[in-house]
């Protein structure tokens, strides 16, 4: 596992054997880091089986723009052997003229499944359930749901889990699998399922299906219209990759940037630039407000030089102490542990955690700005410390719930924009301290 | 999915009715909401099974709370009852005079198992494998296979997947069980059975691990040892919760603090005060350098106050651009895109990108920073925006980096520690341009 494959340099003709050597998790792993022209004519070697178990373990992404280089007959057969919900995900991020054409390539089975799931809105479950399923009856003896599944199992993406539904395709319970080879054949499908219905609805958020079978330690959820008639499944590697995806975008937006959606070296330059541009653009004009502060205080800063010796120090640790309560706030948002009931409940507890940690620094500090500078100095600076932290504390719980209030995403009003916006305010609140304090 | 149930407000007698009824999943969900006093009485009113379910849908800080408050005999009951590799789990975070205690009072058979799982290194597949599997061998027909699992699966964790070995507990191949029940019952398990062996070893790292699972999406991978027997599985909702986790820790750290691994309300304001205060002082400690660069350039900036009004902007354009870079590489190692071989190119793209953002960001403020101020001033703030981005976007690239050469976690170089870092430098720089520039 740790050792590293890569193919990056060997001569085409030698590299047509290795291919046909290597796992197909390292191929599709290696060909993500490729750079883009590389990867088509790579993926070109793959033998015929081999090209598609390579092809459905990559990201949307690549598939993408593999297909955009393959001869048509062979991209259409790729996409015709996709399982439904992949198929439909890639579909999502084409260009619609092109996923119309591989639409029209399809045998008519696999265009009414895809249909289905493409009418379901993004993000939602219905986008990533699987439509091929296999349903059990409860009065079946086992045996008879074994054989059931024998006839009809080759076509569905998942027969591990198996659900239970009456003569209406109303949901009645769940089974695994395993828990029907270990019956006695002669038991009912009923006695044996599980009956405690963990559905979902088509059209909840994929992110909330994806941590409900992860906390119930689930391998796939039934997915049911209003009536509670059963539509599909959503299965646990694609309840995995969404969990990845939503990780990515939190995680990229937490640090003022859009999301990539692929390895970092298979995007240009400019597309990395692009994914940042507009964030920095946004925070600069944001942080323009931090000049208009401190230009109404400039009669001050002349009179007083030395306290622009601490500006960085102390808006430094406004943001710090802000990065730390929006980062804390949005990943418990994202996990369910802060819900949209517990608002005041947050903002109290940041701010009385930052008022702590503001007295600390502001004890442990002034000494030390006493030796460095003067005492009058050394007061407006533990003062500003500790208000500067509570009024972080309290911006980075506030500003993840507004922006989920707004019905945005709570990690874009995370960092960069909490230490923005401490910036400003606690330049005021330093200056307004020290105007007070060293009377000027 | 959406309904928040709620019971925190239910009177005690009522609460035992409405316990019964709910989905232990939701239940779970709850006590992890949960203030810490409330949390054990409402684990006692669960029935006995209700109790077991609920327990180990618990996070490993609620299992170990909740140990704390019962009665000794229903603790050991539960202990006895957890899968090996979750007890394992739990032993490691237990202080050790109580996990000995629970590992005593255990019945020889998961004595012996749990032993096993706490010899290995923490973080390593060994910690999080079940040694609890059924194993085929190769040259059983279909149904011989399936009526030994049978036989011996009842006690396994997970009968989804099983591993083939050889008379010498040699792993040569994993088939599923449902390629088994597909299957015709007079074949071969060699014949079903995938040859492509995905295995680990027992000291690989858990995080590397979940992602193989989660790469070629499979239920379980097996582990074996440095000869290739088979030791145990590594199973799916085991690996979803290592991303999780993985997730938190690097989230956290990305914001410039310790992971907190309990649900936000369960925790005490001192505790979320302790995982803070550590990284601010020590950022306040860094930060402190910004106090020597500006001290040294006091004569510069007595000349032109001017100058202090750009300070914070320019340096929180400077930490933004650090953050999105630290982000994008910290994230892009972790899920494998960066390598260390991957050094030199990644810093060169970073100094490439981030000269393009600054040269966007200084053209488009030129204009405007003179219509406010002066020309002179105008250039010298663009042409420290242009170095200031460079310059942040290749730190931001490199200390994520420097970590991991040096064995810590890359995420702790992130965020603040990238600010700070750029806030001193960037000082330098302005001030070193607007010298040259106003021909101070």
């Amino acid at each position: 596992m740790n050792k590293q494959t890569s193919f990056r340099f060997y001569k085409p003709r030698k590299m047509k054997g290795r291919l046909a050597k290597l796992d197909p998790v390292k191929i599709a792993d290696e060909l993500a880091r490729m750079e883009p022209e590389l990867q088509a004519t790579t993926f070109d070697q793959l033998s015929r089986i081999r090209a598609l178990d390579v092809f459905q373990l990559l990201d949307v992404a690549h598939q993408e723009r593999i297909l955009e280089h393959l001869a048509a007959d062979r991209a259409a057969e790729l996409v015709e052997a996709m399982d439904p919900d992949d198929r439909a995900h890639l579909f999502n991020e084409l260009p619609s003229h092109i996923s119309e054409k591989f639409l029209d390539g399809l045998s008519p089975r696999e265009r009414r499944l895809t249909d289905q799931l493409l009418g379901y809105p993004e993000e939602s479950a219905g986008c990533i359930m699987t439509p091929e399923f296999v349903s059990l009856r409860p009065d079946w003896s086992v045996a008879e749901a074994l054989s059931h599944i024998r006839k009809s199992g080759p076509g569905a993406e998942t027969i591990h889990t198996l659900a239970v539904t009456d003569e209406h395709n109303q949901l009645t319970g769940m089974v695994e699998l395993s828990d029907l080879v270990l019956a006695e054949p002669v038991r009912k499908v009923a006695d044996i399922m599980n009956k405690e219905l963990r559905s979902v609805r088509t059209d909840d958020d994929q992110e909330d299906v994806a941590r409900l079978l992860q906390a119930a330690n689930l391998l796939a959820v039934p997915v049911v219209n209003a009536e509670g008639h059963l539509l599909g499944l959503v299965t646990v590697d694609d309840a995995m990759d969404v969990l990845t995806r939503e990780e990515e975008e939190d995680h990229a937006r937490s640090g003022g940037a859009e999301p990539l959606r692929r390895p970092y070296f298979s995007v240009s330059d400019l597309r990395l630039a692009q994914s940042r541009i507009v964030w920095l653009l946004v925070l600069l004009v944001a942080a323009t407000l931090t000049v208009h502060v401190l230009n109404s205080f400039e009669q001050t800063l002349d009179k007083a030089v030395s306290l622009a010796l601490f500006i960085p120090l102390l808006i430094g640790t406004g943001g710090n102490a802000g990065a730390q309560s929006s980062t804390t706030v949005v990943r418990n948002m994202a996990v369910g542990h802060v819900q949209p009931g517990d608002f005041l409940r947050t903002l109290l507890r940041e701010a009385r955690v930052g008022l702590l940690l503001g007295m600390m620094l502001g004890l442990l500090s002034y000494p030390c700005v006493w030796i460095f500078a003067d005492q009058s100095l050394a007061l407006a600076v533990s003062l500003t410390l500790v208000s500067i932290c509570s009024l972080a504390s309290v911006v980075g719980a506030l500003m993840p719930q507004i922006a989920r209030a707004c019905w945005v995403d709570p990690a874009v009003a995370s960092t960069p924009f909490v230490t923005t916006v401490v910036d400003a305010s606690g330049l005021m609140v330093y200056f307004l301290i020290a105007q007070a304090v060293l009377k000027l």
